[in-house]
């Protein structure tokens, strides 16, 4: 393994619904002076993703139900804030004070379904993608179809942990590697087989973009250089805890 | 933000108790090529701090509790190992199957309260540092005294999470630099405030450091060079989430 490379992608525009994602990155690529090489890994915030797909929601144009109302105002919520978040979820896995935090219908636990008002027009709110592997993989032909290159594509969220402060960038959506990479049967430089089996490496990608990629400063996305991914037809839902094996239900 | 660079140490030799920690990094770092520069980040695997430290123990030499038999029974674990466990342990906060997860003395939840078999002599198991943060703190004076550079340091374990297939890298200690970035205040395109708020920045280092670092490969510790961190007298422990305002408990 050699050095690695992560290379911010600082001139994406104000991304709208209609707008090929693909394009803009690959433009905004090319206005930085990075050209596309096979093995990079391209990871893009879900927000700009979401935007581009048209997951935007009006809350004016929102009725609460009697439950999101009664929700919302033991959270300190707007009532049709809560209700977007309820539709977007498939259970409630806690709430506490002012936080909700669910299970998306992709199986995703985190808080309030990803919905989220920071980055988007005033009075709006944005959802996940519907189905962030498939939008990774239409991100992954279209900057094939523009510039000849198979990228591997990490789609990432802001996720918090419990146990743990601060917010994580986490991989969403996956395209064109392997999102796991399995140890298991490796040994030591003992002979002894190793402890760590399986590592997130999808996450790790993520996390690393994270440190280039800002929402302040409108930096949505990365290209990954040097890392080796396993290629493969994986997929970001990999990463989702099958329940039956989930000890934190 | 520019772009990032993350070098791998492949040069660290088999380190054994007593040795010089510091000394061994900045030796490997020199062999590969690497100068270090104000503001270079070194993260290191705990694996290797805690076996500089001397925190191994020989499980022949470890008298289990009858609690630790019983316990040891259920998980279909090695009765001394569970015995070392529960040593560093200061609450069981689930177990089920063979998985045994706990709360260390820090304050970390993990996996066996990170007490792990592989990477260290045959017959022995290897211990957390005792103070994380402390040995950040070591071996950023050891690099200094050697070198002149105040780098920043990151001290590595691999946590599995909740909810999430695989492990990633997280920092149990640091040194020279906040491992939290708070973003409250900061404002979007649109002039609304930042959702995201607090970003555990030691914890995306880690998880960059990460996709460089290998277990087998015996690549214990990485530079990230490129980041700005914000410097200070961070310390790991401040990503831990304090009991009262954790939902997980």
């Amino acid at each position: 393994m050699g050095e690695l490379t992560i290379l911010p992608l600082t001139r994406v525009p104000e991304v709208v619904p209609g707008d090929n994602l693909g394009r803009l990155l690959v433009e905004a690529a090319a206005a930085e002076g990075i050209r596309f090489r096979p093995r990079d890994l391209l990871v893009v915030t879900q927000k700009v993703v979401s935007k581009a797909e048209g997951r935007l929601v009006e809350l004016a144009r929102v009725t609460p139900s009697p439950f999101s109302r009664q929700l919302a105002a033991r959270l300190a919520k707007d009532p049709r804030l809560v209700e977007v978040i309820l539709q977007e979820s498939r259970r409630i896995v806690k709430m506490a004070r002012e936080i909700l935090i669910t299970e998306t219908p992709h199986g995703l636990v985190c808080a309030n379904s990803g919905v989220d008002a920071s980055n988007v027009p005033p009075g709006y709110v944005s959802l996940l993608p519907r189905d962030p592997d498939r939008s990774a993989l239409q991100l992954r032909e279209e900057v094939c179809r523009r510039t000849g290159v198979r990228v591997g594509v990490v789609i990432t969220d802001t996720f918090g942990r419990p146990w743990r402060v601060g917010l994580t960038e986490v991989a969403i959506g996956v395209a064109g590697l392997r999102p796991l990479v399995d140890h298991r049967g490796e040994k030591d430089h003992f002979g002894k087989l190793l402890r760590v089996t399986v590592v997130a490496v999808a996450d790790h990608l993520a996390a690393a973009a994270g440190l280039v990629m800002e929402k302040a400063a409108r930096i949505p996305a990365a290209v990954v250089r040097g890392y080796r991914a396993s290629p493969g037809r994986g997929k970001g839902r990999q990463l989702i805890r099958p329940p039956e094996e989930d000890l934190f239900r």
